[in-house]
């Protein structure tokens, strides 16, 4: 009989307590997961991947809600980079977030209510503390790998600090070991829109009702983010949406305002505004090195893992000199790291695409795992 | 007697019609502005300067409503890079603006009430008309030079564009003569923020309750655009605010979130929604190649200007490589230029700052006039 631990559209109620960065606890903690692949009898074939701050759980299979193709579909499957012929892949919905892990939507037993802003502000530690749970539950000592990208690439940071001896190899992609006053000043307009729209009650909007125009504004701002000068040049430049000229008024006169409105509107579908501030705050708090006493390479000292550390050339959220700072770090740890910059028109957004590069570093990275 | 025409704080209305770029016309025009130093017999020594986004014609005397001294007083006066005892300078409120100028909250004399949303959408184009008939009137021929940085930088060339036989020097600083892809995005931002505002009203706020939490995000996301991350990393970096710890909230812990909270607060006490919303579509919209069948060069062909144009290495708004595709077209129009990239930690607003490198370009350029 299969075992109802493993599988996709999973969900499990851990008793907890979880202490908290922030210095109170959660409990219970639920968590929604998918696994791919069989784990093995010695449970050493286990790969975590982290997602980033708006993904969920549903990496290689469809989101039931949406219907559409896992994230990284392209990524996690039988005889693909990360392959489940070999390697049994755990994703779970961060705490903090909205696919059925615990977050600001989910119901304080306390009251029967959702917390709302009652949930705990939570950090990226306690997203992995809470990832170190599950993978208890499911039998898994020590990670053959974690994986992640953007935000889920300081989740696999965070693991190597903080469960040394339980992480074998991490791989980065597109990411940062702590957040700059500029990562953190384009996350402020994004919580200061949705917390300006009057629909957001303080966060206890009813569900069917949410500041879906702020979140909206804020998800646009985002949004420019993750994409390079040149990749918005080369999509859109200053075409004109579906009209041969100007229209002299405020509609989306051109594609890149038209596609902008289209991200905003589409992310509130699938979206709860007070996990975004949740987690946004989280991101914010990031610093790896403020964690360890200021010093990063001091992060890595116990750590037995390997590490590769991927940027893209025209990701401008989480630069290639992050990147390079971070290996620094493990150089001076004395860590085994690999770095490569990727090139890609697409800036930060590179990592979720279409990329043979990109592709042919997390297989060989994990390809000589032993 | 004092030729009540030029001075401080001077408001003329002009009969017009204006005719817009978009096909209709406005009339009467009224234009506030303000001259430093005497107009010459001649009148060939008058210099005019094109303020940027949402700055004002107080350009070298205390702005009357904040009390802040004029925001180039440092390069404007007498003895100073653009000499008053030497030239006649003048500056007005751009067409579309709230500080004196026509513009959406001006009264529309066919109803009696403010135009709001019913101004017609006007163009960088449309503004540089208006100057010139304030030019009209001021008895001025030919300017020796139009400065400007930012969007002044584009009336600045618009101007050598629409009246090359008006125009004798064009200095452009840190502009553009188009608005990329990601110049829209950013401003679709800013205007989704203000009409997403419930106060916002279709543009009918009552000036006592006008939209100021999405004006507020709005300036919040410019801003950023406005500053380096190298020069935010200087300023703020990941520094607390007023606090010894992370508050595990969402109060601004950080100082770049108290910072840009407060360029926010302070911005809507100094501008009208409705005027950035035209004055952001303005900028947009321009694009002096498509003006000109397409090739820049084609702009500057009947020109007798003497062009300079001044760029910051940090400034990711309008990047270097914008100023060089317009040295590039001018070489094309065999029109003189010159072209400087200035360092500075600052970004884009690095031209409203102290820069000593930048007042001896001005001051260079000016003083080769003859």
């Amino acid at each position: 009989m299969a075992d109802p631990r493993f599988g996709l559209q999973r969900r499990v109620v851990l008793p907890g307590p979880l202490a908290l960065d922030g210095g109170g606890s959660l409990a219970p903690i639920e968590i929604a997961y998918e696994t791919y692949g069989a784990l093995a009898p010695d449970g050493r074939n286990a790969v975590l991947i982290c997602h980033a701050l708006t993904m969920d759980q549903h990496v290689a299979s469809p989101s039931p809600r949406t219907g559409k193709p896992g994230w990284w579909a392209r990524v996690v499957g039988p005889g693909k980079p990360i392959d489940t012929d070999r390697f049994c892949v755990i994703c779970a919905n961060v705490l903090g977030s909205c696919m059925g892990s615990s977050g600001p939507a989910s119901i304080d037993p306390a009251t029967g209510k959702p917390y709302a802003m009652s949930f705990p502000v939570i950090t990226v530690r306690d997203m992995v503390r809470a990832q170190a749970m599950l993978i208890d539950h499911l039998g898994v000592a020590s990670l053959a790998a974690v994986v992640g990208g953007s935000m889920g690439g300081m989740q696999a940071l965070s693991w190597a600090a903080t469960f040394p001896d339980r992480v074998r190899a991490a791989l980065v992609i597109a990411s940062t070991a702590r957040h700059t006053a500029q990562n953190i000043a384009f996350h402020e307009v994004g919580r200061q829109a949705v917390m300006a729209d009057p629909r957001w009650c303080g966060g206890t909007y009813p569900p069917e009702a949410p500041p879906s125009s702020g979140l909206a504004v804020a998800r646009m701002a985002a949004h420019i983010t993750y994409l390079s000068e040149a990749g918005l040049t080369e999509k859109f430049g200053r075409r004109l949406q579906a009209r041969d000229a100007k229209s002299f008024g405020f509609d989306a006169d051109f594609q890149v305002e038209s596609y902008l409105r289209h991200q905003g509107l589409s992310f509130v579908d699938r979206f709860d505004a007070n996990s975004y501030l949740y987690i946004t705050r989280a991101m914010d708090y990031f610093d790896l090195a403020e964690e360890h006493g200021g010093r990063l390479a001091d992060a890595f000292r116990d750590s037995a893992a390997r590490f590769c550390i991927v940027s893209f050339d025209t990701d401008w959220l989480y630069p290639t000199a992050e990147s390079r700072s971070i290996v620094h770090a493990l150089n001076a740890a004395g860590a085994p790291a690999s770095f490569v910059e990727l090139s890609s028109p697409y800036g930060h957004d590179a990592f979720l695409l279409d990329s043979p590069d990109l592709d042919r570093v997390i297989a060989g990275f994990l390809g000589s795992e032993r």
